[in-house]
């Protein structure tokens, strides 16, 4: 059932012992999002946590440190940014009914009891800032800092064409609520290790280029990343690099990874990524998506582009 | 003698036989403020033209193409953005006095009989975009374009520490004026040519770090140019690269070019970039600066260093 947010806000107010549910591999928008929540509902003297497959990236440290999560038998669980219920990785089996589902994909497959989904949103953050203003919990600089950073990754840091007015409003009242902006982006984007400095030099010379420069693909092997000693999160927006080369329609980024190829698509309106994923059993925005696939590179590769192709040819034959 | 908005808006509607004054290697700053003024006050008949000592690069081409300036003997003369004469280039001889300055740079040299100061200001665009309002002249899609050009490329994409809520604000007002912000910040931030991405590749290869890591310094040279194939253009926006290093305080960008090196610092709280370019004869802001160095790249980097030295010495030695 959908809910709008009066009905949404209802929900969490009314509800204890909650437990906020994050994405696998989480992004800030999901980190982002769940904090802000769970200092909000806290505030309020609710018993919450939060839980996720993957430990939480460093570089979100400065509002996930130092939580200490009570144990408890939760009552009302809330996934959050959360499009399908497989992206809780091992969450997934301990949790099989989810309460409420609060998320802005559009490709978000309806699994949870109720759901407050607006896509028009170019982040979940922005529709908890909606909601946290309708359930009138204050916003404190520390849940202005979490939202902000949903905000800006997931716009990119307010460049992708998800960023609306709105967006813009929401950003300038979380500044004024005293979030650190400045910081948190240079954070964010302005802050690169070594080893991500050299695992991209080493990427960027696997680049190539199909379908007439239509598409760019960038494949970053366990080898590169051991010689770069390039972790996880080094990696992190590396997929929007083959996307930003003039004429490029669709990026492809593939990750070696223990189980498999973790490939991530960027487009621009040419291509719908996330049609592209779907064939491929994964899924995500229509400029942004991805999937895993099994097999050696070379095959990997050829599946890639032979499920692109048709993409690939419907945008061409549209007049331009 | 600085006015303030309403004196230099009252100037401004006065004023006829406008001639608009960009800086030499325009940026999206100079020229967004002087193509939204220059539309506004056609709007209301006025005689105006916009001159700049470099050509408007390429990227700027959906608000400067099929512009047509008339030719007049300019009775007002207003330089936009411009934070030092010398910044006119070959303008600067044709036009000994200037009649108005618009401007944000904090290092700006009061040059002009009359200027509009506000280094709290993001971008001299948010500037003119209160200047337009003050004068009650229309911002239309087109004009609103100009501004958030201006705008977003002084802030690298909102994402600088010179943002403010009011920056966020103005962006949301340019967007519900009917900007095309996410085809903007496109062009800008997300689309690099071939060649750059080339030199880029080249460029990075020569990157050296000096002060135990909190300096890193990047060359390119003419070679690297001829060879990628990369023109003036593809350069823009790479001075950032280098600071972006965890752990780097101050980035610095050596261009070569005919007259000499093209020196570009971009640096963190820690440097007063604009402090250690004034030693070398050129200027900027805090924390974003550049000057020109005559002499082989040997003697241009010690140059660089040693003048570095002591604020690196002085950053050091300062509790942190």
């Amino acid at each position: 059932m959908d809910l709008n947010i009066v009905q949404a806000a209802e929900q969490l107010l009314y509800a204890d012992d909650i437990l906020l549910l994050a994405h696998r591999s989480p992004d800030g928008d999901t980190i982002g999002s769940c904090f802000a929540l769970y200092y909000a509902l806290r505030g309020i003297k609710k018993r919450v946590r939060i839980e996720c497959a993957d430990p939480f990236p460093r570089r979100y440290g400065y509002f996930t440190e130092g939580v200490f999560f009570s144990e408890f038998e939760p009552r009302f669980i809330v996934a959050v940014d959360v499009a399908d219920r497989r992206l809780l990785g091992e969450k997934d089996a301990c949790y099989p009914n989810i309460d409420l589902c609060i998320d802005h994909h559009l490709s978000n497959t309806g699994y949870a009891a109720r759901r407050l989904l607006d896509p028009s949103q170019a982040a979940t953050a922005q529709l908890c800032f909606s909601l946290l203003s309708e359930m009138r919990l204050p916003i404190t600089p520390q849940i202005a800092d979490c939202l902000f950073t949903g905000l800006t990754t997931d716009t990119g840091g307010f460049r992708f064409s998800n960023v609306t007015a709105q967006t813009h409003r929401i950003a300038a009242e979380l500044m004024a609520l005293g979030c650190d902006a400045a910081g948190i982006n240079r954070q964010m984007f302005e802050c690169k290790s070594r080893s991500r400095i050299q695992v991209e030099r080493l990427a960027m010379e696997s680049l190539e280029y199909a379908f007439d420069g239509r598409c760019a693909l960038l494949c970053i092997s366990q080898k590169m990343r051991e010689s770069s000693g390039a972790c996880e999160e080094d990696l992190e927006g590396v997929a929007g690099l083959p996307r930003q080369i003039e004429g490029v329609w669709v990026g492809i980024t593939c990750r070696e990874r223990e189980e498999g190829y973790r490939i991530s698509l960027r487009a621009d309106e040419h291509i719908d990524a996330s049609a592209v994923c779907r064939l491929l059993d994964g899924g995500g925005h229509k400029q942004a998506a991805g999937c895993t696939l099994q097999g050696d590179f070379a095959a990997v590769r050829a599946k890639l582009l032979d499920t692109l192709a048709p993409f690939i040819r419907a945008a061409q034959d549209q007049p331009s």
